[in-house]
């Protein structure tokens, strides 16, 4: 996964599958007022712990954006070209819930169910995930849905090893609670989304064995 | 701030100041990747708790990206033209921590002290904030830091009622431990960013009055 390298920046193209941007313009309380937004998927995300192991399971992955940000806090912002051997490639590699995008007119527990089975190879039926609630990521930007579950798994539900589909690169790890309960400890430094954390933290609050 | 009207979407500029999209091309395992990113500021907020009350401050805002999220669920999401009187602006009002971007060369803290100021009103000195942790927003394609602070003040700290500068339209609300904590119950739909329901989980589980 950190074997990365040619990393370079440039312009964005106007066919950009990732990002669609657009303006949206109007009137609050007399005042016209604008602003850019990013148009994508709604997501889902699911906290797994497996009863046999006792540990949760995460994904890790190489994201470029977090890796440009941890780069520019280094100094290095107008660089079209980046070393990577200068900044490590691991600079971008985060913690993650197992989570996917809203693409297919499924129930969103199916969507998950698939999730599972295609990053960490567990496959369960979608009736033992467990809704833990919905809020809206990127405010600023996106507005999208996410919805969490929780699912608890073993190490019998286990049919494959993971690491995603269509060239995904996706890392399955399991790591025990005392090192989870590390992430949200204060003060903690975490290359990770917010909705991560509150993930771990749902947990170690509602399911965390006694 | 529910005064809405004349909204509309077009093309974005060329000149956004909001939104600087731009490509990151890399190479791993020896496949050519591009990722499309958003240059965007790091960010602080603050989690305030009132003794005198007994109730957390937070703000809410009109976020364009929510409302045309929650358009575009209900259907519509080809109009250029939005009728705000068929889908009403609080559909895009967000309950929010207190925030800012980190915008000038100032420490962290500092910079969350000045928004309590301008936001909620709030003069504190910045030693009575506390760090609870540091996370990355927008993992997909921004990548931000973004650091969550504590503070707790009381009534006498109050100097001015916040909402804000520079057009910025905010209101600062009061509300009860108990009507926070249905945010974090199991199938809570939520107006709000995982950030947010973070800050919330973890004053619940570590600085609620008991």
């Amino acid at each position: 996964m950190e074997n990365i390298s040619n990393i370079r920046y440039g312009a964005l193209p106007s066919n950009s599958p990732y990002i669609k941007p657009f303006r949206m313009v109007y009137v609050q309380d007399g005042i016209t007022k604008d602003a850019d937004l990013l148009k994508v998927h709604d997501s889902v995300c699911i906290i797994i712990y497996n009863r046999t192991t006792k540990k949760l399971i995460f994904v890790r992955q190489f994201r470029p954006a977090v890796y440009y940000a941890a780069v520019r806090e280094s100094g290095s912002e107008t660089d079209d070209n980046v070393d990577a051997t200068k900044y490590p490639p691991k600079l971008g590699i985060t913690l993650e819930l197992c989570a996917g995008i809203v693409d297919k007119d499924l129930p969103l527990k199916e969507i998950a169910r698939e999730e599972m089975l295609e990053e960490c190879g567990f496959n369960i039926s979608s009736d033992r995930l467990e809704e833990v609630m919905t809020y809206r990521s990127g405010i600023d930007s996106t507005g999208a849905a996410q919805t969490m579950f929780y699912c608890e798994v073993t190490d019998d539900d286990r049919v494959a090893a993971g690491g995603g589909v269509d060239g995904e690169m996706i890392d399955v790890v399991e790591l025990p609670i005392d090192e989870v309960e590390n992430m949200v400890k204060p003060g903690a430094k975490n290359v990770s989304s917010p909705g991560f954390l509150l993930g771990v933290l749902w947990f170690l609050c509602n399911k965390k064995p006694q």
